[in-house]
């Protein structure tokens, strides 16, 4: 395909993405949820074709790949269906964020401002091979009264595009279907397509490596709402329940380890060090957990690998963890800081005083206090599904839901005022 | 200069930033409110050295430039240090945005988790001539829990170290002096410096000319949140009350012509065109006011100037108004979509209907009925002083004071519940 006709594809797209818009904005909660319900009908009823177009994706990526763990991402079957559906559902039941009134108040001169919320216009978003986010983030972007621009990783296309089909004509009855477009060119041109249509889509939530966020931050026209990686830490304090503190990493750290939430890196107190950090490896050594240390962990557990400088850096996305022993909280919430990428950072201890300190100098988008960081997720939050979550400080940050997906706008009613 | 010591001043003074931005994130309301209230009462104190100072800025000016409105802009006189003084004092007296809980729910799970607000840390703004957005801005970053990195305009230097010179000591008893930092190199080689310190500046605020505006978001690795221009119309309904559309487009026109919330066209109902057209453009005629106009509003009042398609794009900076006939309200709604930068936009009408479509319709940061959009202004919403009026949606959309100068975290508090 010339360039030209990738450019011809995306252009057309969000063009007509902007003008649905432009009704979305003003379509009632009811008619939207209508919409959605029935989209969710709609995916279980045309169950054996999304299916039959999944299992082409899965062959060519098994033929291309072989039995790689993508594959399970990008797997569906009646039950992941059922839960796009459910998503879809749960979406219909929440309230509607288009139009609330944040604030209000009145003004000196008489002037009464209403500070409402309003949709976006058009949402663009690039992610990769779930093709539950296809379904997820069109049901958000229509309910925030979005239209949405989807450009879906080539090892899901046949999945995304059958998807996209069976929803934009369940909601053909209540709302423009063109307020769902895909991408069907799954090239970078397409992408870098999309990041110059600063006067057709109005935010980018670009999904996938740090690599890719960047060149979408440093190549984008359109604001950038960006997504991130997650080498998040569980600190273990002095006076934790080892009991709790050792369920809980097992839980972030073999749940699933190639999710944003998992946890990357243990630090414990040096106080009970010597206690905890045997019981601690003896649990993960049953899950075959890899182990790395600093000096003085290995000097307590022996037998354990020397985690470097780099290893405090990085993202583990298989079973490794690496445990590091501090002198005091401070300790631990300056390698927290310096080290981590702002996503979701634990304290397991008992004293509020240590909990409220950690809580407010910890700088991420969601700090736990005695819980698995394994939360930080939309739906897990209540949102019902999620964008995205956002590592950034600008606009949203955290598990991004439908209210992420609004602005505002200033409403000011008046009786002739003028200013003196 | 040459570019590396440029670079080294704009890197150090961001790193202090930084530096002071922890300490500051965790200060008491009282004590930024008594440092807020030292700054003022030293603005006072040292009247006569900030006037000495901007005395040789405005002599500079005129010097090069002869006698140009800038210098209005650009001059500091006892009651405008007076109101200076008074904006950090209402500033003193806001409530403090960092640690206020925007939202708390409890999960299926029990977590208790709590959306709270916190500083962004750094702030790094770039303005031109007038030197009051110094105090107000580096009084807003502070009671916000921000630092700051000014970088004023060449035309204003001397008053911009003068007044934050006074404002560093003077809230040096209470909190890092640290925290307000001035760019003393006011080249296009600082400003790029400033933009790749992703590391040290959280966001970037850029205020001036659309090209500007447009190169820091092209160039900038950092977030950034723009401000914009104002290409605002008052349209005026077929049932408005005549006097006061005609009170309210003389003070949003004539009042002060350059501000960006000033009013550059008026649209005016077919079906009162005949009638209000002449009256206006009598009243106008008083003011000085130069007028332009479509064929129709020609036809009606003669001797006027025709308004030509660039005509509709323009920020007239001065006494210039365009005026256009429109068949519907629709029509009015679409040419604002279409023509409009989204700053602040109006109608006059007296039905509630109209009011309200019109509000949904138009896509601005502020709309009005019946008002004059010449009170969209931070200290005019009560927001004490603003940073800059943003007409983009993210983040942040009209004036900007404290709440917009922050972002948010998500502390969730458990006991010991993980993922299932």
């Amino acid at each position: 395909m010339s360039l030209d006709s990738v450019y011809e594809e995306v252009l057309l797209k969000a063009k007509k993405a902007k003008e649905a818009s432009k009704l979305l904005a003003a379509v009632n909660s009811e008619t939207k949820n209508k919409a959605l319900r029935s989209a969710a009908t709609a995916i279980i009823e045309n169950k054996e074709y999304i299916l039959k177009e999944n299992e082409k994706d899965v062959k060519m990526l098994r033929m291309t790949l072989g039995e790689v763990p993508l594959i399970d991402r990008l797997l569906l079957n009646q039950e992941r269906l059922g839960e796009m559906a459910n998503s879809l559902v749960e979406l219909s039941n929440l309230p509607d964020p288009v139009g609330e009134v944040i604030e209000g108040w009145t003004t000196r001169h008489g002037l009464e401002i209403l500070k409402v919320r309003v949709p976006f216009g058009v949402i663009g978003i690039i992610y990769e091979a779930r093709p539950n986010v296809t379904s997820d983030v069109a049901g958000i972007a229509i309910k925030s009264g979005n239209a949405v621009v989807l450009k879906g990783g080539q090892e899901a296309i046949n999945s995304n595009i059958a998807i996209v089909k069976v929803m934009r004509k369940a909601i053909s009855d209540f709302l423009p279907e063109e307020s769902i477009q895909i991408i069907e060119n799954t090239s970078r041109e397409a992408v870098k397509a999309m990041l110059g249509l600063q006067d057709y889509i109005d935010i980018i939530v670009p999904r996938g490596s740090a690599n890719f966020i960047r060149y979408v931050r440093e190549n984008s026209k359109i604001p950038v709402i960006e997504t991130g990686a997650g080498n998040n830490h569980i600190f273990v304090n002095y006076d934790a329940d080892f009991d709790m503190a050792i369920k809980i990493i097992i839980n972030a750290k073999v749940q699933r380890p190639t999710v944003c939430n998992a946890v990357r890196k243990v630090l414990v107190h040096n106080k009970i060090a010597r206690s905890f950090i045997p019981l601690l490896v003896k649990s993960l050594e049953k899950y075959k957990v890899r182990i790395k240390g600093c000096p003085k962990t290995i000097e307590i557990a022996q037998d354990i690998e020397e985690a470097k400088e780099e290893d405090w850096y990085e993202e583990y996305m298989d079973l490794t963890l690496a445990i590091k022993v501090v002198d005091s909280m401070e300790e631990a919430i300056e390698h927290i800081n310096k080290y981590g990428t702002k996503h979701s950072e634990a304290i397991i201890t008992s004293n509020i005083e240590d909990a409220k300190l950690f809580t407010k100098l910890v700088d991420a988008s969601t700090v736990y206090v005695n819980a698995s960081t394994r939360f930080t997720d939309g739906n897990q939050f209540g949102f019902g599904a999620e964008v995205g979550i956002s590592t950034q400080k600008l606009h949203a940050r955290g598990p991004m839901g439908l209210r992420e997906l609004t602005t505002t706008k200033y409403v000011v009613y008046g009786n002739g005022q003028i200013r003196d």
